[in-house]
């Protein structure tokens, strides 16, 4: 059997073409996507990730609408420019970028987004959609992560899929979108006992916790598909990527994996959101 | 070590005559919590359904205000209908009986109950805020496994729970509910493959699959906990109850189990609510 190497920037790429075509069909119908990004504070790495974002926006002709509020923003403040942005006719999708100053509440901020505008799948109805099997928007990591098995044909159906994570923007929902492909899912975390073992049985593992080398080898049965959601300090995934190469079928290196389709999602779904105005 | 029978209707009545003391302070607060449901049609076992739960409602001294529809009823007509008990300050609690007639979109008619008076969690807000961890009314069959659970103080932290069933009211919510309780959690549905296999590793089975005696005692471990939440036609649960008993170190009978605390769930749920209203 052949190994895969799972090429995210080959399906980011393929993404973003079909992007462009669809954002020069809907600006022919006199619609521009735009996609509105909220920083508040100065934090490097926020800026860094909210620039990038924008930017990669504006490669595929989605409009980027970039707001900056200062460090001492209060929660009132931040939902009002939500509600503006949600009230907005010409924006199409609104991401909040985490995390917010200390001093906001960061959930109520997060649930007053329009669902409509949820690109980013932060809000608790976007969850709960996509949980039941018809959410418009999943958060972008574990959408990112069915992309690229969607684009990759890997079979899901009655596979085992063993998730370790299970946070509210990637462990969880990922877990629920495998389900919902009709994996049976085993969702691990912190206070799992014996994950080698479980890990072990999975034809499917998405590495979801921000451990840098975490997954190791020995844990890998042969022929599994490993997702590595995993992006530590010094471009370093949750697995210990050449010994779980050596077992896996196919596996997505990092860089270069998951990371660059969770951007691309960002911006289908912005153009999807975009989309939907003109059905109305 | 003692084999434990999880006594639902013990559980029930613990509950119960708890709410009974919480409606007493409500009442003299000059607030009395207040149950709708809405049936609609004339679905024989609905209507019983919805009488079992007025019933239940009104021995704890919860008022049931009991609203029934033709069975030509109209999204719209109930859309209005849900809209006014959301409006009216009175009601606290709002259920719609599941199934509505074929021409009724029910998923429309769930997500308009205002996500406060949401006590059956129906809405996929409702759903995604358990799942996430904070919400208030997780739907009532898998607030009662739980309630059960921590009645009997059975551990579940590191512990793996297989729940069997992903349906949107059960499967999938318990599994979340559990999760969020530290557990390890592996969703099994038809397209699970082994799963005899997947079900002998588990501490606690949670049965959700509708199928009369489905869940065979040669899947269970040694000493697991086991908890019945199917129903099916002559009060038969989804487990083989004789064969699992030999096995397991706590189980729930059918009747008798997780039926008699869901109820209590809904009420519980219903007078949280109307306790929420002081609290604003």
């Amino acid at each position: 059997m052949e190994k895969v190497i799972l090429d995210g920037q080959l399906v980011a790429t393929n993404i973003k073409d079909a992007l462009k075509d669809k954002v020069n069909v809907l600006k022919e119908k006199g619609v521009t996507p735009c996609l509105a990004t909220i920083l508040v504070g100065d934090d490097p790495s926020s800026a860094t990730y909210v620039k990038m974002k924008g930017n990669a926006c504006e490669k595929v002709g989605i409009k980027s609408l970039r707001i900056h509020l200062p460090k001492e923003t209060q929660t009132d403040d931040l939902l009002k420019t939500i509600d503006e942005l949600n009230q907005d006719d010409s924006v199409h999708g609104i991401l909040l970028q985490h995390p917010v100053p200390a001093q906001i509440d960061e959930r109520k901020a997060f649930e007053s987004i329009d669902i409509r505008k949820d690109v980013d799948g932060v809000t608790s109805r976007g969850y709960g959609e996509t949980a039941l099997g018809f959410g418009k928007y999943p958060s972008c990591t574990p959408a990112a992560i069915m992309e690229i098995i969607n684009f990759y044909n890997i079979p899901v159906e009655g596979k085992h899929a063993v998730v370790v994570g299970r946070s509210p923007i990637l462990g969880k929902p990922v877990s629920a979108l495998l389900l919902n492909a009709d994996a049976t899912v085993t969702t691990c975390h912190s206070r799992t006992t014996n994950l080698p073992e479980i890990v072990k049985q999975a034809d499917i593992v998405v590495a979801a916790v921000g451990k840098p080398n975490f997954i190791q080898g020995d844990w890998i049965k042969e022929g599994a598909v490993i997702l590595d959601a995993g992006y530590n300090k010094g471009n370093i995934g949750d697995v210990d990527y050449d010994a779980c190469y050596e077992k896996a079928s196919a596996i997505t290196p990092v860089p270069g994996g998951v990371g660059p389709v969770t951007i691309s999602m960002l911006l289908k779904h912005t153009v999807k959101s975009a989309e939907e105005t003109l059905q109305n």
